[in-house]
């Protein structure tokens, strides 16, 4: 069958023969990628365990040419905006999200991975294109995007930085709680 | 058809017998909501336009307990923080695209759909539960989302505060211009 044989090549690309990983899947996350790997009816396409950033973004808004200033899959306890290499582009402090992409074999393993999102606690993420392969995206919802660079200058004090952390990390936090129980729905299952 | 007959019930309770609107629907948004409504096979169920508000969100996280202390789906060319009525609750500023729920026919109208949104340049939404309606979430990602109250105090300058206006009103203009462009490929198709 088709699915099987995608689900095969893109295994291949994941893991060695040894079952253990190439190394391209977030540690936080790879418990999660791993399981719905097991599942029959589905396989991971790329997956991000969440994280906190710096990222410059061009005014015109062009993605491809956003530039990352700094990047944690992990809660940041310290950071100095002095210390980053901004340029003439607007920079934002971001905590995105975990998010994983997959492919599910028909419209009902989709639909029932949807449901255990949503018993998780994730309000968003479904099929996102149905055309040859059912593709899937999970993913949470708390999230922060707030500038703090613009005009050449920095534009939040050390207190409004440290606030912005203390709220992403345990947004980071809320949000690893959520996917592990996901873990269990689907684990159960 | 169980389709057709849920579409009539839907649409019965959004516009009056003379094909005018009841008033559930926001102005900036109602255009794609009547085209999308005026295809055979699909029907909207909610809608938002897009909006700048401030939102207080209890430290537990629970989002049934938020209160909207500011909401505007406009511009905002002024707002005096000074003025709103804060509890000890933590309060965010909040930039949220646009959003449309709607109902498709079938997996293949679903479908095209998406690739209509993907097209206009909204990178997430499609089907969000498969069950027995095939419903869809077609969203705009572009989003500020920044704490402006916290500890019983206000955490931003007036400088700052300025800027995610700023930023919050250009992100509902862009918004809205891939708003259009989606109606436009609706509307062709």
């Amino acid at each position: 069958m088709v699915f099987d044989k995608e689900k095969k090549k893109y295994l291949d690309a994941l893991y060695k023969h040894d079952n253990s990983r190439k190394g391209s899947v977030d540690d936080q996350i790879k418990y999660v990628v791993d399981e719905i790997n097991n599942l029959r009816d589905y396989y991971t396409t790329s997956s991000c365990a969440g994280r906190i950033v710096i990222i410059e973004l061009p005014i015109n808004g062009k993605k491809n040419e956003a530039k990352w200033l700094f990047t944690s899959h992990e809660a940041v306890k310290e950071l100095n905006l002095e210390e980053l290499n901004f340029s003439s582009h607007p920079a934002f402090f971001k905590q995105e999200s975990f998010i994983i992409h997959l492919c599910a074999r028909n419209l009902d393993s989709a639909n029932k991975l949807i449901n255990k999102a949503r018993e998780a606690g994730f309000k968003r993420g479904g099929i996102i294109s149905a055309n040859k392969r059912i593709m899937m995206e999970i993913l949470g919802t708390n999230q922060i995007t707030a500038p703090v660079y613009y005009d050449d200058k920095i534009m939040v004090s050390k207190e409004y930085f440290e606030l912005l952390l203390k709220i992403g990390n345990k947004n980071l936090e809320t949000s690893r709680e959520k996917l592990k129980k996901f873990y269990e729905l689907i684990k159960k299952a």
